[in-house]
């Protein structure tokens, strides 16, 4: 009998792993059911659609139809919700929302997508219709409607990480002064508190209303209530981190691991023979701590997807440590990040050796020339690149890549100054800046 | 007694290790003789500044005048031109132009920083005063002059290499159609000749008159020949390479190499004990191919005499091979390799594997995505990367670092694919271009 694989969720987690699937056993059957209206879309582009500065409407983050699933030999299934996983019987009892019925799809391979949401915090008023997440293109449709039609005034965003930032920012570019509320004492947690300063500065002199250490208690028709006061709010964006969609897979005795996420091993399979997770609903390993960590990033769920889906199609893939590798911008400032920061390394037992340089994107004669900071964090006795941090104007931060790079292939720093990286003035000063910051690193180890 | 250094050139490939050599010996003294009267200055720079992207006259392109070096403790002579150097007798033989006089100069250590000179053909005509090369900051001003006087309406560049196109790209930016003549069939000859085409589609499209397979046979006043006809010129550039100035390095009796670039070994020393070579004027040695090449970078003139500054001063320190790194762009296009091409990798004796793609350098639907094309060359036997080339839009061709690490760090396709990248939808697609071409590659393999 042919391959049955059940597929939980319409998104990068579930849906990238399909193609592998379908190509590793041809005469496999693939359902994939996704509760909600969508498939494949792009939720990192939310903020930039309510911003304006991607137009067209919410279809422009979409990836890949549901239509096109199914042109693509995948049996997509929108609307239809997945109750309960009997790992026993191997099968998932599902709800066809639009049919209006339940009924049960067996299974030899379980490809659990379901995703991460974005937490709730258990406040007075949180259910209120003005307070939003930025996760869904039912959020970012409802969050437009309301800038469409002129209600949004007072916009504030509590959590300042990289969904907070970009939503503050999507705001801004509205024209909009938006409040951006951070239970901790700096935006963006993975960057040294210096550096993180430096952000919020930066935010402050472009119009963004960033406060550090501000507690909500609670949300009310027209304001948020904080330990200091209230702030008017039409609409409230929350953006305070994202918690993995595993509760159908507790409850069906899939063991969790940390943060509630799916543990998977480095095949991205479950504790169940057969079930597989992948995306945000799963664990990773941490690269230089060894820990496994939980990560919500579209590209690790498009790169486990894969694995999953070449091990399900009967080949062999590995899942790789991750750096947790991060980029944003935030009005002209580019911010980037990979592997630890400096007390991270610190906790994760190394002796860190800390350097930061102040270079430019390109030239400093040329046009368009910007400041841009490096820091790289070595351990000292290995003398390896462990983490890197970058601050600047346009060009700076795509540049964590070459650290990313470096960091994965172990290299010192004495091999990172040797690096042949590309400079030409409209490019690059003459010694690259992670070289530059790795050669100081030398001086003053 | 103190150790006598003495430096021949005032450019990079001298003077980056200055710095370098007082450190590791403060007691050393240290005297640079330049026949010019610039030093430390970007040659890199001039098509910038020609085109008009740079302004403030060439001063803007100078690093560290002469007045810095000297504050710096070192004993900066501009305007001394080294006539003969003398290794038995450890000493040179020096013209003082300024003061009419010559002299002769002492040394324990020699470094020879002599760079490197444009190609200039024998041809008839190569003298005359409008037949230009984009080298000297007397180069760049004689330049600058006759587009300011509003002389120079019909430009000629003569040479489809990177200071070529950047140079015709230069005209162009000045509102001209100029003239690129290319003796080859593709300009960039780094690039596969289908890429090369691409640049030459490009430049024609944006208006200058690129023309392959042209030989120059001759300048006259007012136009140059070529074996298809006359073509008007009030002025030409010349860009048809770089060689080695080392004839009074041969004049010495120190070994020449490849291209008669003075051959070193990887701590920068020449073939005579305690004369030293770095820069325009010195070998290197190919990481892919293992052989010995002379190119012409600004980057490896500053690593090179970093490396010959720490063993002057007594350190020890080591160049690596290198990979060619070049980067560029023509009005819009951005252009970048790495490593070797594919018809060099097969005469090298590798089987390639080579995989191109077509993505984007931004999300596709963030504002200001432009195509971006990826071409990644593997050995077939060993999986490793051994070449990559870039073409695309702004953001597209420093992404070539990624390849010169991964390469420099022997990644297979495999560990391409598993890199953590940095993905947001204003910087890149969820999938790096880099990450995918990889992907695909290990598809065809």
């Amino acid at each position: 009998m042919a391959q049955r694989v059940v597929i939980i969720g319409g998104d990068a987690g579930g849906m990238a792993a399909a193609s592998q699937i379908v190509k590793g056993n041809p005469d496999a059957s693939v359902v994939a059911l996704e509760k909600g209206r969508w498939t494949s879309y792009s939720a990192c582009g939310i903020p930039f659609l309510v911003g304006g500065e991607v137009g067209g409407g919410v279809e422009r983050l979409v990836g890949r139809s549901p239509q096109k699933h199914q042109a693509n030999g995948i049996d997509m299934r929108t609307g239809h919700e997945v109750m309960e996983i009997d790992v026993n019987a191997r099968r998932v009892t599902v709800r066809d929302h639009i049919g209006q019925r339940t009924y049960v799809e067996p299974f030899d391979d379980l490809l659990i997508g379901t995703g991460g949401s974005p937490v709730k915090p258990d406040l007075p008023g949180i259910d209120l219709d003005h307070v939003r997440r930025a996760h869904t293109l039912d959020d970012a449709a409802d969050l437009l409607e309301r800038i469409e039609r002129g209600e949004v005034r007072h916009a504030v965003v509590v959590g300042a990480g990289y969904i907070g930032l970009e939503m503050a920012e999507a705001f801004h570019a509205r024209g909009l002064r938006p409040v951006l509320l951070d239970r901790g004492p700096q935006p963006l947690r993975g960057l040294d508190p210096d550096l993180g300063r430096r952000v919020a500065h930066s935010m402050l002199a472009d119009g963004i209303d960033y406060r550090a250490n501000e507690h909500v208690t609670g949300f009310n028709s027209g304001s948020v209530s904080t330990t200091s006061g209230e702030i008017r709010a039409d609409v409230v964006v929350l953006g305070i981190g994202t918690s993995p969609n595993s509760t159908l897979a507790a409850a069906a005795g899939i063991e969790l691991g940390i943060n509630r996420a799916i543990r998977v091993d480095d095949r991205q399979a479950t504790s169940v023979d057969g079930v597989w997770a992948a995306g945000d609903c799963a664990e990773a390993v941490h690269m230089i701590t060894g820990e496994r960590v939980h990560i919500a990033l579209g590209t690790y769920a498009n790169k486990q997807a894969r694995v999953a889906g070449i091990n399900i199609g009967g080949g062999h893939a590995i899942s790789q440590p991750v750096l947790g590798t991060a980029i944003t911008k935030v009005v002209d400032l580019e911010i980037a990040t990979t592997g630890v920061n400096t007390a991270n390394a610190a906790s994760a037992g190394f002796d860190p050796v800390v350097q930061t340089i102040e270079s430019s994107t390109r030239a400093g004669y040329y046009p368009g020339s910007s400041p841009m900071t490096v820091r790289l964090v070595f351990d000292r006795s290995s003398a390896r690149l462990i983490g890197a941090q970058i601050l600047g104007g346009l060009g700076a931060a795509k540049r964590i890549d070459t650290c990313a790079v470096a960091i994965t292939a172990g290299m010192t720093a004495e091999q990172i100054v040797d690096l042949d990286l590309a400079y030409a003035p409209p490019f690059s000063p003459v010694w690259d800046p992670v070289a530059v910051c790795a050669r100081e690193a030398l001086k003053a180890w």
